[in-house]
């Protein structure tokens, strides 16, 4: 079973309007919502794809209980710990006459001591019966910078995998995470290395077993212990970014968790995203899309010194 | 007692950015939410004014739930009847560069034929009970255009102010409505007229006792059976006009209540109105502004034939 972990897990609520008009009203005729954040999402994509899933995290309020009650309607397993206040709602503003999305996030809930305490109870009950564990998404107020090294150092032997960026990227390498997946905005940010497997390189330095640092329609680039590679989609896709890596996160869960190589790793990860941009809503994947991509896709190794550990 | 009837309660969000930029995402640090819907708003300034007031409506689900408990929250006495959909929100993005506002407006739920006799019933013995009624806002689908008429014939002798615009607020002032207060715009869409006092006056001809046509900073027009108004603020004032239509409301009501004469009423409209602007949020109402306001307000008699009825 892959135990996905949302930390600051979301109702993902879509406005469709006509066009976006500052400062004017606008009547929303057919809002839509559903359970978010990036680890529900890897979850959802996982769940599609007939993978064993459960999704854990924190949910909290009335807010909470819809996320819950959409991910049993999705038929998503899900084991979310409680909170006490409101899970955080997005709105994306999608506007039909240029397709594009405007996004406002709310921060979430503060997490008490208490409850972070209680998650992680929870939580070394779920990874222990994890195959491989995946931590998605930014934290929510309240919890420490560090906490996804923790995950990592408490799921033992238990891979794990990390989405994130920052300190919190950092930390968890330095834990020994199985995997670390930042987009490449995230790994410049993080690094100060524009390369991405420059950026990929320095990131394994920091102590993570592999890296897979994601560039949108460049595709993938991958450093790990067995060589490091880039996987690029035949042609750029139009469509939905929102998602993707998510979906590519999915991907590299389910090829570690069932063992096989490298490239095919890579080429379905490039795949299942490209499914996932073709898809109107994050968290699903278009399979029409999804295996013509997989035919496709380049794998190219690259064949520069890397770090031998 | 006066009773406010919200059909389309609202929870009223509130995102505060630093500059709306569409195609981008926002961090929305503060959200914040009240309970909301216009009957909603003037009932939280007659709470807010000391006046005997009772809120009610239709209200659903766990957002409804929301909207009731922050009513409880305000001190503002709630009689909301319960729907199994929920209740809509809606999303106000206040940008700080500008200051201006732009809104989202969810469409609510559809009211059932059962649910709609069920508010029927409580709404018989709690109009029966009350001095006054005010039926403000929208009607939510599954309501029939006639509603607001229906609730003025219930009513009786209970005087009902209709705070709408278009076919609902002509079958009001049919059944008998003791005033109608749509703005200017909804007076003009309504009646084909573009001058508030020709607008006022077909508007009383379909049967309303009396007619206030708001038209922001230029003020408040009266028809009345004892004569037409005009009054007029001192100055435009800066400041959130949201809300400042359901302030005046709340003045016409309390005065309709008390039996002051029209120029005193509408004197008090007005500086509702204003200190409803000078405040940051729809339902509150600043006192200094609301008094400097009311010592300057210009009330001068319309002498041109009106309808005697």
């Amino acid at each position: 079973m892959i135990l996905t972990v949302t930390l600051n897990a979301a109702l993902d609520v879509t406005y469709p309007v006509a066009s976006l008009v500052p400062h004017s009203t606008h009547r929303v005729e057919s809002p839509s919502a559903r359970a978010g954040g990036k680890g529900v999402n890897v979850a959802r994509v996982l769940h599609g794809a007939g993978e064993p899933v459960l999704a854990t995290g924190l949910a909290g309020g009335v807010t909470g209980a819809l996320i819950r009650a959409d991910l049993r309607t999705a038929g998503v397993p899900e084991a979310m710990v409680y909170l006490a206040g409101e899970s955080r709602r997005t709105v994306a503003v999608v506007a039909a006459d240029t397709g594009d999305a405007t996004l406002f996030n709310e921060p979430g809930p503060r997490v008490s001591d208490a409850e972070w305490a209680a998650f992680l109870a929870a939580y070394d009950d779920l990874a222990g019966r994890a195959d491989v564990v995946v931590c998605s998404g930014s934290l929510p107020p309240g919890v420490a910078t560090d906490a996804y090294a923790e995950l990592v150092t408490r799921a033992g032997d238990v891979p794990v995998i990390v989405d994130a960026s920052g300190p919190s990227l950092v930390a968890a390498a330095a834990a020994g995470a199985a995997l670390l997946k930042p987009n490449l905005p995230e790994a410049v940010a993080t690094t100060g290395q524009q390369d991405p497997v420059v950026a990929g390189r320095t990131l394994r330095d920091h102590g993570a077993d592999a890296v897979v640092v994601s560039a949108g329609a460049d595709g993938l680039v991958a450093v790990t212990r067995d060589g490091s590679w880039r996987a690029t989609p035949p042609a750029p896709l139009p469509g939905n970014p929102t998602g993707a890596g998510d979906a590519s996160v999915a991907a590299l869960a389910a090829g570690l968790r069932t063992g096989i190589d490298w490239p095919a790793r890579l080429c379905a990860a490039v795949a299942w995203s490209a499914g996932a941009v073709a898809a109107p809503l994050a968290g699903d994947v278009d399979a029409t899309t999804r295996d013509r991509t997989a035919d496709a896709v380049r794998i190219k190794e690259i064949d520069a010194p890397h770090t031998d550990r």
